[in-house]
């Protein structure tokens, strides 16, 4: 390994000095197998390179940025057209008032639009501003749920006091008497219910949204004047061309937006309804790149595709594709592959491997064959994945499979697929159906 | 107004419609005078375009990060050069590593360097990281200084709850008994003590640190085994190529940059010395675009100017050619104009003038002449303001000030002498000698 990647560890060794344990946050390679890299070198299209120069078919999308391929050529040529007249000014530049103009009606529910950089910054503001809507403390989120890493919502870590999420309650996702029972516990002093579009927890399955429980979320907030808040920042426009309720009829009062909106660019934003326009106008928030007319421009050109394209069913073809030749693939070495979630945003972990020695041994073979799975995060899947892409990607997850039965032995497999029949599991059963 | 600005006119109504408030942060325009365009279309060096096309020479440099021009020739080049290879990628790029080295090069008391992408964001994992190091709770900031819009520092606004705060307390700047006092009231729970490099709260005269202010927060933070935290997110590199406390001897633990590291490119960055490092690797943070390799190369762009060019000598030169030409002017017409702050980030305030009438009349003067002047927050100059601006911009604040007293009539103006000799006052004397 050191030979073949010996920038990559050449790389970590100096990052080792100058960056706390080497990397931080979703970009730490802490939890991943020991051959995942660390630094990339370049990424287009599909396609993504290691600091080693080795290429890969990209299953990650930089955990979601990338929608339409990497370095899109009519996004990026939009962010240098804006980058030779200004960026960060004194003001926005008008194309401020158009990218609000283009979500409030691309999103059902909003009739306003206010952007920032981070995801964080999204869900941060949608808190402060249902609890300013009529001056209550208590929100609720689903356990498990990740929202960012403000101190009211980050999951782990130190430097987080009781005080932080003093009035933050939690509830079961997908369970209407948790969500009541929770709702009851605030009482009067309920100010919102955070939702993500359906359930995308780290290490485990994911799990659609029950209509039924969308709309008790619904009528809950209107029962207690709350705001119903979408975190969208994972999901947005990979679901849908609009917010990913709308199917299911459900509107919410506030939906928080990134990573896609300009296709790896750096901007996020909140979505609104009037409902909630003077709260959100008495909350004091800013950032000192929240106005930069770069990453506006490239929404706008990522916008114009996601609205004038088949990007989605395209991303939807190559995901159905890929689920069923990796289930095919499962059943026929004889492990119990579980697919879980959107195919466009595919979850995959093994029946029976808790500690996920299967998922990292078959993950690293795929990444040594040049395919970039993640072992226990959902994936992304872009625009720019061709059906052949898809065809060389089986190829080589055949051959990991192939692998990683020679490395188990078949004892493992025979067992893996014991488990599967066993238990009755069918992972077409757990696909979303969004 | 409305012939000239009749885009901007425009623009605002459809804003207002899409955006709450019309706009929000520190880019509302809704407390400056009537006169203050919303939307700007183009910036190059020194200068800015609003949406109508008229030109100005600008001294806010968007609220700080243009520091070497709009625009750089040399930045931009190298944001481009990177954009052609990869930004938000699934994992950074070689050159974070480099981008870390490099500051700890520059910045003495750092050992490591993390990225992000807000000053809040720098702020806000500075403040966990101190709860972090000792697993205590109290955190010091000084009345009135602004640090970001997290909930436990957020200055104004709906949305905070007195649990936010709860272990947040307030000292007076350059108060050693104050500072002291919250110290003994934190006791054996003092996290950590925050302190701006100088004082630069909106609306009010800067202040120069006292060193043995300084001293004293350095010294407090010891006795206590608590970190001391320098925001550098207004002052970085715009007083030094270094840390801004560096000429005093006093060395922060932990130090907050953000706007000018990347000329305007969206990045900011906790640096820190190996006090901290265990603790900061104890909390978890990140965002979407943290790792994005497009602001880091443009950074170490901006950073190869800092080093290697006169650029601060020369922002300075321009800073006492501004403030010695207005200087004269005001007492020549009669107005007793107080500037304070260093040169580079000049605040300037009318004597006698507690609704900034004389100060919104006199910038809105010089605004119509094509000067770009801020009424109540410091401004910020660039290195792209060349001698030859700055005498035009005297020009035309010479003209500002003629038609000040025009307005105000010779009475207003002859009180604002007195009220200058009679309370002894001399701007000179508030100078900032940092």
């Amino acid at each position: 390994m050191t030979g073949r990647n010996s920038r990559d560890q050449a790389l970590r060794e100096r990052a080792h000095r100058v960056i706390p344990g080497g990397m931080y946050g979703h970009m730490s390679t802490a939890r991943l197998p020991a051959e995942y890299l660390q630094f990339f070198s370049a990424a287009h299209g599909s396609r993504i390179w290691d600091a080693d120069g080795h290429e890969y078919i990209d299953y990650m999308c930089a955990f979601g940025p990338n929608l339409l391929g990497y370095r899109d050529a009519g996004v990026d040529a939009a962010a240098r057209s804006q980058m030779s007249r200004g960026d960060t000014m004194n003001g926005p530049a008008p194309l401020m008032v158009d990218l609000a103009e283009r979500l409030v009606g691309m999103v059902d529910h909003a009739e306003w639009a206010m952007f920032c950089k981070n995801g964080t910054d999204a869900t941060a503001m949608a808190m402060a501003t249902a609890r300013s809507h009529r001056r209550r403390r208590k929100i609720l989120v689903a356990e498990g749920a990740y929202h960012g890493v403000a101190q009211w919502c980050v999951l782990r870590g130190d430097g987080v006091l009781p005080e932080d999420k003093a009035h933050v309650l939690t509830y079961r996702y997908n369970d209407i008497d948790s969500l009541a029972a929770a709702a009851r516990a605030a009482d009067n002093d309920l100010a919102g219910i955070f939702a993500t579009p359906y359930r995308h927890d780290t290490f485990r399955d994911q799990e659609p949204v029950l209509p039924e429980f969308a709309a008790a979320a619904r009528r809950i907030c209107d029962e207690h004047d709350a705001l119903l808040i979408l975190d969208e920042v994972r999901t947005g426009f990979r679901l849908a061309r609009g917010g990913s309720w709308e199917s299911l009829g459900i509107a919410p009062d506030l939906s928080c937006w990134g990573k896609v909106i300009a296709n790896g660019h750096p901007i996020s934003a909140l979505l609104g309804s009037d409902t909630a326009r003077d709260a959100v106008t008495r909350i004091f928030v800013t950032g000192s790149f929240w106005f930069s007319a770069v990453p506006m421009a490239a929404a706008l050109a990522t916008l114009d595709v996601i609205e004038a394209s088949d990007y989605l069913e395209r991303i939807e073809e190559r995901g159905h594709q890929l689920r069923d030749g990796l289930r095919q693939q499962a059943r026929h070495h004889g492990f119990a592959l579980r697919q879980t979630g959107p195919v466009q945003m595919p979850q995959m972990l093994f029946e029976d491997d808790p500690d996920l020695v299967l998922g990292h041994a078959w993950t690293g073979e795929a990444l040594a064959r040049g395919v970039y799975l993640h072992p226990y995060h959902n994936m992304f899947l872009c625009a720019a994945l061709t059906e052949q892409d898809v065809r060389t990607t089986l190829e080589r997850t055949d051959d990991a499979f192939r692998a990683l039965r020679r490395r188990s032995g078949d004892t493992r497999a025979g067992k893996q697929q014991h488990a599967n029949r066993g238990l009755g599991y069918d992972e077409e059963q757990v696909d979303h159906a969004t």
